[in-house]
């Protein structure tokens, strides 16, 4: 049993749950020996999908819930009265050791207050980050934090550069990662008070290959492997870079389709565009991780298909293998309050 | 000599300067005979690049300066120091009232900073914003602000909020023009202190046709004409456009070399992919306007050929003739401050 990475999957999460979710929980148990899969959704529903395939029994369980957290439900509310959603159950399943690892494509705001809130913080970690991959010309870059920290402070931001380096070497296989901060020109005197804060902290560490400020501008092009700053910001680049991809492209295919001579281009260009698409795709890295927390919680897309699933499943076995958890511990020279809070009482 | 609208050019900024920059005046005028262009420069520079051309020689005059301020150069400084150049002249020429706007390439940086310190705000105004126009699938939006206030004030948002209405309106052309908070959600409760202090104080507002939130995803499929941030965020949108623009279209034309289908599909679509970069440029508007001086001042890029120059001058005269600056003060109710204090002190 030791020797299992135990990965509970929200089976009723996103716009394919649950087909596409147990399609890809099946795919990860039959290319994995070392997961064992804890499919958490309305029993009947998951058992229809499961039928389909064959797969390691021993290793795919349903727990069955029955409750499920809509996508537009106010998250804290959410999180408070559904007790038996998939979403509270996976998380308290990490909370009370039963699993190593969620793994969920539903609500992203309920995904981000019930990792604060069942599976709680590593002691030491200020604030748990959201950390997606985003495609870049030179590979993923990991942009940390896109979660809920909107308003940062600099202590958090440092911790954020720690965990996003530890991950992006031992989970994605970067290594020495460059750790960019995030700002708005090159120089160390440039940016917001938060950013002016962080830099001379990042500077300090020697336990990250710290490359300086980084301009929006460059991150497509893969100037860095970790790009820290607050949530808002985040928010802002990662959602800016998937709208003018989108309307680019949209616009594209539009103005081929306006002439004969574009629709044949168009044909001829194909095979050359998907290769570019699927270069700037990172479904295959599995979702984004919220890093910090006592065990693992890993928001794949709303829309995820059964490969994001399957991949996302693979991240936590190997995040599990490499002891990431351990690793911020030691590494970030974490200071448990609660432990020191105790020993100066007695 | 009233009728002219004055506009002060530096000659002397950007990459191209002088070349581009004497051709877009020369066009200018050439075009519009409400204009009357004074080039900021070395004298001889200017007048060797000027004798290329025949133009309105009574429209188009040559103030010698002897000093440039380089892009790399710290701004305060170089604005103190620095008294006969382009920029310091050019702006001190819109304090005097010997001129009505001025146009540069040159540093932002020293822009922002001649722009506070020099032509100085009007009364009332907290903060001048850096207002760049960005592409988007329907048309322009002006994205305010991208200057210098990077720990914005939320009244300093609601003043960016009325000024780019009334600039879109009156210079763009567009009415009444959706006016968007840029948000990391679409309801109300969301975002950063920042965000959530100025909600509230948009919606007041009944001058302004407030539209509520914007996600950044939703900028470039043109969901607003209007999208308000604090300057830190602007400049992340503003540089993720243009780094996913042009990391996207440098990959699909490697792919598209790289195979012999490619290369034909690639002629064949060329036109349609023209017609798309067209619609995605946004030099025909001239460039970003520094507003809420007592004066205006235009900062095209760097990059800058002759045709956003012209159009920069252009834009100026649209300015002016439209009484943007009054229209502020009547329609944003402005409190002159000093005058107050003044009246209270007497």
């Amino acid at each position: 049993m030791a020797e299992y990475v135990r990965v509970a999957v929200d089976a009723m999460g996103g716009d394919n749950a649950p087909s596409e979710i147990v399609k890809g929980a099946v795919d990860a148990a039959t290319a994995n020996e070392q997961v064992r899969i804890l499919l958490l959704g309305d029993e009947k529903a998951v058992q229809t999908e499961l039928s389909k395939y064959t797969y390691p029994k021993d290793r795919v369980e349903i727990i069955p819930t029955t409750e499920v957290i809509e996508m537009a439900e106010p998250p804290v509310n959410a999180i408070r009265t559904k007790k038996d959603s998939s979403i509270v159950r996976g998380m308290k399943m990490v909370h009370e050791g039963e699993a190593d690892a969620f793994v969920t494509a539903g609500s992203t705001g309920a995904t981000l207050v019930g990792g604060q809130i069942i599976v709680g913080r590593i002691k030491g970690i200020e604030r748990p980050p959201l950390a997606p991959l985003m495609p870049t010309a030179k590979g993923p870059v990991l942009l940390i934090d896109c979660g809920a920290n909107v308003d940062a402070r600099a202590s958090q931001l440092v911790q954020f550069a720690q965990m996003g380096s530890i991950y992006m070497e031992n989970v994605i296989g970067i290594r020495n990662p460059r750790v960019a901060l995030f700002n708005i020109g090159a120089e160390e005197e440039k940016g917001n008070a938060l950013v002016k804060e962080t830099y001379p902290l990042l500077k300090e560490l020697d336990d990250i290959n710290f490359v300086g400020n980084i301009e929006a501008r460059d991150i497509p092009a893969g100037a860095a492997d970790v790009v820290v700053c607050d949530a808002f910001t985040g928010n802002a680049i990662l959602k800016m870079y998937e709208g003018v991809a989108s309307t680019l492209l949209g616009e594209i295919k539009k103005a081929l389709m306006s002439s004969l001579a574009g629709k044949i281009g168009g044909l001829l260009i194909k095979p050359s565009l998907k290769s570019v698409l699927k270069k700037f795709s990172v479904s295959s890295y599995g979702g984004a991780p919220l890093l910090g927390l006592r065990g693992l919680v890993v928001k794949t897309h709303g829309n995820s298909k059964a490969v994001e699933i399957q991949h996302s499943i693979e991240q936590c076995v190997t995040f599990q293998k490499a002891g990431i958890n351990d690793q911020f511990k030691d590494r970030m020279h974490l200071v448990d309050r609660t432990v020191k809070k105790e020993e100066s009482a007695s």
